[in-house]
């Protein structure tokens, strides 16, 4: 099966403590897409300006991406966005946010994409999240990514897609906030299940993850990187891995739900390795699956 | 075999967000010995004062921990500790250290002891870690643990325990204290390895914990605790845990010390569910055995 991907395109430019980086492609659209590709031919329903380069239209067709849902407004900028990342590479300071297109999209899904049976709804506003659910016909698995701006600003709608969706991505401190202050993340996963979510995978960067539904949890630790040179975008390609993998199997059950996550936490961990999406763009499916099994192997007594 | 283990024995005051309670049995020899008694007989090298309770002593007898080793000094008091938990029951405060008989803490290993071939040494004075590693004849695995303490006021003689001893005991933020400031787990892992560690295993407290040799990574995570009561002593039940296991099977492998680490993870899991040694006191192999299966298959891809 293929994966819809609704998200943002951007160019970002990124501040570490060792480089400089200005217009690296970004946005979750494309980091998630490039992930999921590995598995399996994906759709992008997004926005840029007239300034989005063509070599970066072929990358992701060389991908086999598939960009009919791909909206390009000519007079109008490319989503632009700016970090900079502490000297441990896990925080990181917003230095500016330029909508320009993104501030009035609202994802129209085309009649060959409302039949997609694998989606990822990157992090955006819940109302649009819901108004693409809406769109789509009969979809086997939804994920969707979410943060703490919603939490606090559409917090009724971010409940609604909650509910309707098959399983949202978190970090910690989402969800606590979310489950109203919980602290211990077992309690607070139990208390989103109660409100209505099917499966929540907490996002806990260099510490892994966790997945628990109503009747399982599951726990992994990141795959151990040396050298972190940008870990922007790790957790779209950890969903897009997901959902990737998901649709290639076309079978969600808690097995394949497991090696997902396992699959997403292993390309992340290349994503880290470069700036941008220089790691995945030349990353090998052999690569992939050696570093699988050496992530397996770590973790196994 | 048996393990013999040095360290503290102490009444603690804790105070948590919700209780406060005095007089409980800790120390790192307590919670250690009765960790790995689960799996094996133990001794205690340590010392108490006079008012060392008589149902303390007849608790660890119970458990045929043997004392044979325990200097008691009539006329003083036994050591005491005061921490205090934050809300989220990780960080703690220090309200009082009474060192007492700990003060001039000098263990003797009798004679009867000094052929232990697992050996647990408490987190001491280098130095004192380093006269007990004299005394003892040939023994297969020296355990330790340490703090930011040494690595500030003793640091060439913690540098000579960690070459002699087999395993270090050691957390994230000592890690990267002891590499030199290397921000990067894995990699102030290595600089320990070429330091001259044999093995180090980085605990990570919620997060769980890290296994690295020269050529080998294991990870896992904590054991997913719903109600933390009371957090002190978790990294000596581990360590007691992780001694008394590999002390029981006798045949330090690669495959055995990640299943001891397993094993320790479940017993710190335990511990931390009431005060005190509370919860390990009755524990029984059966609950351990479940939850060790309960755990595997928690991680399992």
């Amino acid at each position: 099966m293929s994966v819809l991907i609704v998200g943002s395109l951007a160019y970002d430019d990124i501040k570490t403590p060792r480089a400089d980086k200005k217009e690296l492609l970004g946005g979750s659209a494309i980091y998630s897409s490039i992930a999921a590709s590995m598995f399996t031919r994906v759709s992008i329903v997004g926005v840029v300006g007239g300034d989005f380069k063509e070599k970066d239209i072929k990358l992701l067709k060389s991908k086999k991406i598939d960009l009919s849902g791909l909206e390009i407004i000519n007079n109008r900028k490319t989503f632009r966005w700016s970090g900079a990342y502490a000297e441990d590479m896990n925080e990181r300071t917003t230095l500016f946010t330029k909508l320009n297109v993104f501030e009035n999209f609202s994802p129209k899904i085309q009649a060959s994409l409302k039949d997609s049976e694998y989606v990822f709804l990157g992090n955006i506003n819940p109302e649009l999240q819901l108004d693409v659910m809406k769109q789509i016909n009969n979809p086997k698995i939804v994920v969707f990514d979410t943060m703490n701006l919603w939490i606090n600003t559409s917090l009724k709608n971010l409940l609604k897609v909650m509910k309707l969706a098959d399983v949202i991505l978190i970090n910690s401190e989402e969800v606590r906030m979310l489950s109203g202050g919980e602290k211990n993340l077992l309690k607070a996963g139990e208390i989103l299940i109660r409100k209505g979510a099917k499966r929540l995978i907490i996002k806990k960067g260099e510490y892994g993850c966790a997945m628990i539904t109503k009747d399982s949890v599951f726990m992994i630790p990141a795959y151990p990187v040396r050298e972190v040179k940008d870990p922007t975008g790790a957790g779209d390609v950890f969903a897009g891995g997901f959902v990737g993998y998901l649709a290639s199997v076309d079978n969600p059950c808690e097995e394949n739900f497991r090696k997902a996550l396992a699959y997403g936490t292993v390309l992340a961990s290349f994503n880290v390795e470069d700036f941008s999406i220089e790691r995945l763009k030349t990353l090998t499916k052999k690569e992939m699956e050696d570093r699988l099994e050496s992530f397996r192997s770590m973790i196994q007594f």
